[in-house]
């Protein structure tokens, strides 16, 4: 009987096509996940299994032909894009095996590459959607300002070569929170559905040589929070003044937003539920 | 005239062959470093220069065939292994060059790769030699015990399954340190240089889910610091007594120490001049 389970993510999405599975590309978290998922339920989660096309022999499950694969489907809460991380992205799947959650967890930790982590896998009820049931979610955008190459960091950094200005960026930042129609902040110009989203909070944190941007939002366009942190830097730079966000949250157009700061930088934090 | 320069480096040792160059093999820190400071010196420090083969195209020192490039020889403090890391390696240069010593960092961070990055560039006495004048050295061995998989820093921990005994370590650690015959720890059987080192101290920190080794000394054998680490961590899982560190020493035979840890956790944090 299938059962259905929740799974907390963590990822540094350098090297994948983001969370969702393409037509044509495979090489996403989400691609991963399901490859890792199908091959366990066929398994059993042994880590040999009689080879389908010579059943003298055993294989890993690694070394199935995908054509023999069971379809899983993995939901997430939050479509990430190319070059996003995720500390705890949150996603769901309907699954019909024995094994106990904590074993699923082993099992997706041992066959899912090494920047890929599953930290908790639970059973949850059969209602449970990862994304439509998600009330909020909180990302985290990190820029770089120090005099040295982060070395060890450059894959989750934007690199800035010069300090904005904080106080400008929090008074933009002031006037982007609440509930708004962030069309502006759309990088899909052609959704058809409401723009309007209610951001919470946008913090704006100093840390040594880290400039930290957090939002918390009930959820978030295509690159919106992308753009927020571009045109927050843009205000940041004195490029743009803080008040004038009023005016671009009503031009309802792409346009009147500033540029759309790398992906690199971008991490979701956290999924809450009810 | 030429000066002599002192370069403090940081680097992800993951993709490179060790700091030192290679006869075949110019993938290493120190074959990266020349290579960008000999187009430095031809192009004297710009960033476009007429096309040796064609003087009327402009190209940039990048694109300069290795065979018109002067002899560069920079010399590191101490010879990291293929996959090791440095936070703060130091180097030294002789350049006959008009540029200032900011000119000449701001020059080597935009064409060095991103995983190396100079944080200092100092003229110094033309006596000054990167290996020679160095009186000690801090490394650090970081073993990562946590339930989670570590995918943002998998490329400079060594995970490990269970976690040691603290205590036996830090026995086995105060009778390794000291002024002894390393020959044991050293990774080089055909060593014919003295194998008498002084390890002034061997810190064993947990923090969260870290487990660091901080090793000061006035200078390491080939792969010492890894096989430490090994025969430390071997203590701590109770496969040696920590009491038998005495007789590894007086062994002076590789095969009496343990395992010599892989190079992934291992990072030159500073080394020491008078």
């Amino acid at each position: 009987m299938e059962r259905n389970f929740r799974l907390i993510v963590a990822y540094d999405g350098t090297r994948y096509f983001g969370w969702e599975h393409q037509k044509t590309e495979k090489n996403t978290i989400q691609g991963k996940l399901e490859s890792v998922l199908a091959r366990m339920l066929l398994s059993g989660g042994r880590d040999q299994i009689p080879d389908p096309l010579d059943p003298e022999k055993c294989i890993s499950p690694s070394d199935l032909p995908e054509k023999f694969l069971p379809e899983v489907t993995v939901t997430g809460a939050g479509r990430t894009d190319a070059g996003v991380h995720a500390r705890a992205q949150t996603a769901n799947v309907h699954l019909d095996t024995p094994l106990s959650e904590e074993e699923i967890r082993a099992y997706l930790n041992r066959y899912l590459p090494e920047d890929i982590g599953v930290s908790e896998v639970k059973q949850v009820s059969d209602r449970f959607h990862a994304r439509f049931s998600a009330t909020g979610k909180t990302y985290r955008y990190t820029f770089y300002t120090g005099p040295q190459k982060p070395v060890f960091e450059r894959r989750y950094v934007t690199v800035l070569d010069r300090t904005p200005d904080l106080t400008r960026m929090r008074e933009a930042a002031a006037l982007l929170t609440g509930t708004h129609d962030f069309k502006s902040f759309c990088g899909n110009p052609k959704m058809k559905k409401s723009t309007i989203r209610t951001v919470d909070s946008i913090e704006i944190l100093r840390n040594g040589p880290y400039l930290r941007l957090n939002f918390h939002g009930d959820g978030f366009l295509q690159h919106m929070v992308r753009i927020l942190s571009g045109t927050l830097l843009e205000a940041g730079y004195g490029k743009r003044a803080p008040e004038d966000m009023t005016a671009v949250l009503a031009a309802r157009s792409r346009s009147a937003a500033g540029f759309t700061a790398p992906a690199q930088g971008l991490c979701l934090m956290k999924v809450d539920y009810q």
